[in-house]
């Protein structure tokens, strides 16, 4: 098998073989979840821990149902803001629960590279739900299982990530996962929502939305993050929506068969005009969504395997 | 089947045999819940989500068990207050999960109409658990099953439904439920928390306690809504339990052999004095705890029944 | 079998061979939760509601983990502050929880003897789960458990309990269950810190760690509970540390295999320090947590055998 890994933490360290392998496995999961009996056994006897240290309904339930789907044991915790305040206790809460035995423990953290250091302390396996402005693989494996089933590939394609890159683990994961599986990736946004170091990660830059929309095949949207904005500029909705929210207008700039993506939740009238985000014709958003689950049990169900041969082979040794 | 509808949103177009049909189906559940092995698999394979826009404990916890019990995978989503500020954000909430592929999904809200809204966006069977002042139906299912047990009979009954019936949804769906079933239902308790057109209802009014319950075979006590009620008439608790609660005084009038209901929580010594509530010789409100368990298994495994025949109609078409 | 009784409220109640069976059956869960496949079906057909009034995330996951393991419908249940003013309204929640008809209720309760007066008021079995400073059994047997896999046995040991102790429910449950095994105990920390009456409990009282620890097997290390103390004496941390905390220098006191024992969370540099913590040669605190599962599961399922037995011999009477 091409998914090795112990853990998934990244996009970063993932080979593209091991995308295609994660991939595959999910489209297998997508029939599933649209039958009539989606309850499936590659988890059963397992135990999935979910740690979300930040607030997500929509990724706590993604990974949730998930688990659930795949008979694993699923229990989610609520990690109180009160203890998370010193990375000592990060890791003692982890060392707790990986006494408790869980195979897979499913982690969202406000602080970047808080998960690899969780990583290490445990002997299951972490999936990474987002950690601060570092990755969220899971999101960037969604984006490129719909990416896949809508233009029939996931190489040579115009990508064009528009908004708030700065602020956005999603972006950092789908720059890299888009450029290893060699597709033409831009970012489009203003100046000051950029991340700092752009030239090195292999894209073309725009200020400018019809520039940088121009016969694009993928047009990917993001969450405006004021929560994650300190101190610096903060756009008004109104300014940002005219010059980078997507309307039909800006949109008209991309090829025509270019779809819309967005991760949600959407601030309508703010980065994307709710009559766009609703077309079904150009709109994919909520097929997103519906790839999350399938992406995520692909996801366990790899790391699973993975695990068991591995404790297969220390008890043979 | 008698029961052929796609969601439970209200008793209002339920036909009165599709309501022997869910009682009669929960007789069952009865039983079962009351056996060793409680737990079946007329829900397995499929997902249930539960969605409670307004804190219940004891109507969430009964669909959660009611829910495991049928073998369905159950995920609870606790709603935030701050994400049902608009309209709009329902929607965007409900069309989500509907694209995680639940098969049922049971909401509480607290806006009228919230929940038929939501049965428009999704294409899976919606259970209300209360919406607003608008229904309740499994709240009048089960109190129905606790008649229909306890008298042996669900028609011709002199039923005297009492107390803050303007801010109650209970109150509604049984008005409608036993009016269906042919019985006589009188309405006391002060004008102030009468509704309006009232006289509409084909139902009797009374202001004094001793001449509603006059000869009734059930006294059904409701909640005081005080959380409901803005600006109006808000009684003493010791003036209101003085004129309109329920006591062995009052409760002498009615039938020899009256039971007593509540759906609860009880405001003990303001609605109902506690001696009542916990005298086993009239009071049926821990039965009607026990009914709603199975009433909840019941509608859910007919919803199943339909949305699996629905699907399986329209692939062969 | 020995382990005949139908709730699990104290140890104060439990025969020695009781203990023996519970820890007995233990053992054997701590090989399923190690293993591949650790879902059995000892509880399947049952429901486990679980209802803390006080927030332990530790002991909360345990039960549930437990639960869920061995098959059980699995239900937890958010307790609000708000409902617990009144006794009445806990009785009132007993009650309705009960007609839910649940086989098994896990209570943690911050008012001593509450989880007592619920067991009379239910007809299922009740664990508890910590109540006030009263009792918190499956700590004890937890604790009892580590020792005994340790050690190779649980008598004629000395163990000194260090700390905090008159706010200590889990010193209470283990004095109690350590002199039934007939082990030495010895109580060591400030005189303010002890419980009254202590004379009465067959152990021995110090006041310094030095000597309290000399030639001691065990060293149990307690949580310093700021939030139970009121008004009274409230040490500095820094002095507490000086004076009771462990550190290398007051463990080696202790017999050269002495083990270090830690309920969690712990309060590192404050009760101890957390190098010895961390120190696999010594430190047993993470073995502890581990046990905690396997003593839940061992504990619910001898009470549902009893359950089941009770039933069945009702059911041919």
């Amino acid at each position: 098998m091409s998914f090795t890994a112990k853990h998934l933490l990244g996009i970063e360290t993932l080979p593209p073989a091991a995308i295609t392998a994660l991939l595959d496995r999910a489209d297998h999961y997508v029939d599933l979840s649209r039958s009539d009996n989606k309850h499936g056994d590659a988890l059963a006897g397992l135990t999935q821990i979910n740690m979300f240290f930040e607030n997500s309904t929509r990724t706590q339930a993604s990974f949730e149902l998930a688990g659930k789907r795949l008979g694993a044991d699923v229990m989610n915790m609520a990690m109180q803001a009160s203890s998370i305040k010193k990375g000592e206790t990060l890791i003692d809460t982890a060392v707790t629960l990986n006494a408790m035995h869980p195979d897979l423990i499913v982690v969202r953290h406000p602080q970047s590279g808080a998960v690899d250091l969780l990583a290490q302390k445990v002997n299951c396996a972490i999936l990474n739900a987002g950690d601060g402005k570092h990755e969220h693989p899971t999101q960037a494996l969604l984006d490129a299982l719909t990416i896949r089933r809508n233009k029939g590939r996931l190489h040579r394609l115009n990508i064009a990530i528009c908004g708030d890159i700065a602020h956005s683990r999603v972006a950092r994961s789908n720059i890299m996962l888009l450029g290893k599986m060699e597709n033409r990736v831009r970012l489009v946004g203003p100046p000051t929502l950029m991340p700092s170091g752009v030239a090195e990660l292999g894209v073309e830059v725009y200020d400018d939305m019809a520039q940088g929309l121009e016969g694009c095949d993928v047009v990917m949207m993001l969450r405006l993050q004021r929560e994650r904005m300190d101190g610096g500029f903060i756009p008004s909705e109104r300014e940002y929506f005219h010059r980078y929210g997507l309307d039909a207008d800006k949109l008209s700039h991309a090829a025509p068969d270019a779809i819309v993506m967005h991760p949600g939740p959407m601030n309508r009238g703010v980065e994307i005009d709710g009559a766009i985000a609703d077309d079904p014709r150009v709109s994919v958003i909520q097929e997103q969504v519906e790839m999350g689950v399938a992406v995520r049990m692909a996801a366990m169900d790899l790391l699973a395997q993975n695990l068991r041969a591995a404790r297969a082979a220390q008890g043979a040794a």
